[in-house]
């Protein structure tokens, strides 16, 4: 194979991330059966130490290394030898580098020793980050690595990002730890495989249009895609750059919202605004928090929920876990009433119109350079068909966006009349399927229509499906042709066991309310922390 | 002359405009000298008690309506008379509805008399405001009404706004009311003549390139360029709708700070971003604007400032204005630094061609429409000459503009870290000129790079062109073809009592903090309230 061609070019790439993995982390056989969830406790590669600290919560491990009971060195080489672990099991690393990691800890540790607290200036744990630079680091890396983080790996993402799978000729498909049949999600898909199997606690994702989302739910994660301008995105390599009718935002996967909390709340107090000049100042408001805590002890929340999006009907488990939020939550007292989302197809579509504005220009760019095929699902978010628009046709969607964006918010005042009391969240499925089947992912809408909208949104991971429940419903009447071809995909069999999510939508630039309820909420159904 | 021509069409509107004047309150004799400041006290149209309600602060008729010295009648009428006024001295209005004025009026008093309050919610004062729509009204408007504004006059703007003159083909040429042979500023000309007179407490204008910032310098008023998405522009018609690269916003030309203040608190008191997606949840921030007036009893400001842009020197009244608001400053114990402006050259030219980036295609084909010609300083913000650009090359300038805005953040950095103290604003021209001859408008400069940045701006209107003190630099060296036009056009004669402002400038949304500081040094010039 020649070296100059796109595949001698990915296996070189593929050799050196091999090597990266010392000898004594290599797997000597694969385990077989589907989950290799277990793999971490038996596999006898972590140590009695070693396991514990993986399995713990980014907020308990800053405390720990705070009270001088944890070595970043030792925790870096935990999560060094899990992430070790997944990346022979998920193939989810596209760049490990423990060496540069353990030399960062001890210098972390070095300091902790002569001035006896952690990090630099706060503490921001150790954090997993998925992002691909060139001369210079991303402002959110450089902020966090400010903060005192440790990055040890960066994580596989489909080709050109707009696929919701995770897949690229590189280093080929990214799977499921729970179950090797199953989609990890995508575009930020390894990085939802690695923290799903806490080779990481707290990972970083991009979402234009259900990419931190999808892989949060696929994985049983908490996840953020706060509003834009919300996190800084500066100096992140990305798809598509420029194009600005639908912004591209970063935010945490993880496993609680006490972590998200630490991510978000150590992000902006480094902040970022004084970097990258489209974050707002707005730092972390507790009055905020406050003002959902407060409803909480008294009149309760009022939430407004939906279950069909209008254009395809979420599967059995998804409707089953909808149910079991809406239900706990009318136990506890809330008010929880229906909400007919407002034109969601109208806005998905114009979605798609704005992802395909370039006419795939700016990706058939970049694949032509090197030479490489396209992968099979890139269809998911791009349709190539469509033609490239005319730059006043752009301004025009724009104006459509917005447009849409305010009648949104008017149906919101309309049904706010109509109770007498502000909705404080949405809630509503995040994708139609539980953790999808690979190539089976047909339908963004329910994501990519709260990106056009900007609205802030909270992954909460509910349930699992269960065959002995969520049976088929073969009764039913398809709504549109794709909502046929999804409804198709169902197989209880298939599906059993596979991670169920719920979102918990909120206006824009509504972190610490949403979040606010989206912690309630995961206490109401017992999982605070996720599995 | 045929209706159905641009000119027929044209002459229609003025004679609608005209008969909207009353009788009682017509100009008889036009009065001769070029200014016309004194005639509303000396023409004989504005009652004894009707000539200090003109001459009030909006703060102190809001105050008196709410005590029930003033009613909301009293005050329109003195206004619209006022207003009337202008329309025949400066060609100012482009609609005058003084019978629907007053009827509203009537209503608010209605509603005082029964309430005890003035007002529907909270008081906004009488306002003119500048607004072209359709069959809606924008946010803005419906937001004021809501808090109990009165509105009466539409002023006149240049044919497409992106003129820095006043000039279109249905009224002709607005004047300025200090000396007829001067420029109103443009493109919220009409705004800054009618408020410059008195025909109006507070206006509005849009500023895309420096649209409120010129006709408030112009005008010897202060004016208001928010940062983009902290006041509601949803439902206002505008050139180039769509263009997102450098937003148009909207903001107040008044005549003191305490009047820019109510304004906004005023806007931002009905939540604006429930109407308008754009707008962010950012209610008036009192912290801020308290912690400069910390600064102000401990540690003083720390101000940069920059005279030259590098490329067009300003005329000596503005070099003059800008030394004593340094001098002041400084006198006042703050610490003043110079500032070189960062790539200001570049940042003009990036805006240049983002303003044409369409090759005005929005606007011929408006032009075309109805046959009007181009006006002749069509080409200050828009050179035709520029082809429209492919969208891939829009999604270029947009990541330019953020490279760009990045790296200024970058530089107020490195000056912080050099000074060991935050920048808390720069001072700097508005314009190179003076109040300008008309038809003499060659450079926005200024203006145009603040936009780009998003940064937020106050103008600060300081002194009048003195052709005693501010003498021709006869020795000067042109740096640059524009520079050499531009200080070919100085003239202490002709320039003899122009008015000339600063801006001051803060980070983006930080209006609370500018406008603090802009309060602080309007009082140590003495003029916190203009002229």
């Amino acid at each position: 194979m020649e070296n100059n061609t796109w595949k001698g070019l990915a296996e070189e790439k593929r050799s050196r991330l091999d090597e990266a993995i010392r000898e004594e982390w290599r797997i000597k056989t694969q385990p077989t059966g589907p989950s290799v969830m277990n793999y971490p406790r038996d596999g006898g590669i972590l140590s009695g130490d070693e396991l514990p600290i993986t399995e713990s919560s980014a907020a308990d491990l800053v405390q720990k290394m705070a009270n001088g009971e944890l070595t970043s060195v030792a925790a870096t080489l935990a999560f060094c030898k899990r992430a070790a672990l997944a990346q022979q099991l998920l193939n989810c690393n596209l760049e490990f580098f423990p060496d540069m990691a353990l030399a960062r800890a001890k210098e972390l540790d070095e300091y902790y020793a002569k001035h006896k607290k952690p990090g630099l200036e706060t503490t921001m744990g150790y954090v997993a980050w998925i992002g691909k630079y060139d001369t210079e680091d991303s402002v959110l890396v450089m902020l966090l690595y400010k903060a005192g983080a440790v990055f040890y790996v960066k994580t596989s993402v489909p080709q050109s990002l707009m696929v919701c799978e995770t897949l690229n000729n590189i280093i080929g498909r990214t799977v499921n730890p729970r179950n090797k049949s199953w989609s990890c999600g995508g575009s930020s898909g390894g990085e939802g495989a690695l923290v799903g199997f806490r080779g990481s606690l707290i990972g970083v994702g991009t979402d234009i249009g259900g990419s931190i989302r999808i892989p949060s739910a696929f994985n049983f994660l908490f996840g953020l895609r706060p509003s834009h301008g919300r996190l800084p995105y500066a100096k992140m390599a990305n798809s598509m750059e420029g194009q600005e009718t639908i912004h591209s935002v970063c935010g945490p996967l993880c496993h609680s919202m006490k972590d998200m909390k630490l991510f978000i709340t150590s992000v902006l107090a480094e902040k970022p605004w004084l970097y990258d000049s489209k974050v707002i100042p707005m730092p972390w408001r507790q009055s905020e928090e406050d003002a959902i805590k407060l409803k909480l002890s008294s009149s309760g929340l009022t939430l407004a929920f939906y279950t069909c999006d209008g254009r395809v009907l979420p599967h059995p488990p998804v409707i089953r876990a909808m149910q079991t939020v809406v239900n706990r939550a009318k136990q506890a007292g809330h008010m929880v009433v229906p909400w007919e989302p407002y034109k969601h197809p109208y806005a998905v579509d114009l979605a798609n119109r704005i992802y395909a504005s370039d006419g795939g220009a700016d990706i058939f760019g970049t694949l032509k350079q090197s030479g490489e095929p396209a992968v099979p699902n890139f269809g998911d978010l791009i349709n190539p068909s469509l033609p490239k628009l005319d730059l006043n046709e752009v301004w025009d969607a724009n104006l459509e966006k917005w447009k849409y964006q305010c009648e949104y918010l008017s149906a919101l005042r309309t049904i706010e009349n109509e109770l007498g009391r502000d909705i404080d969240a949405i809630v509503a499925p995040v994708t139609p399927t539980a953790a999808i089947r690979h190539d089976q992912f047909k339908y963004h809408g329910y994501t990519s229509a709260i990106n056009l909208l900007d609205f802030t949104s909270v992954v909460l991971p509910v349930t699992f499906a269960d065959k002995a429940i969520d049976v088929k419903n073969n009764a039913f009447k398809p709504l549109t042709n794709v909502d046929s071809v999804v409804q198709a995909e169902y197989d209880g069999e298939a599906y059993h066991g596979a991670p169920v999510a719920v979102q918990i939508i909120g206006r824009r630039l509504s972190e610490e309310r949403t979040m606010a309820i989206a912690e309630e909420l995961a206490r109401l159904i017992g999982g605070e922390t996720a599995a």
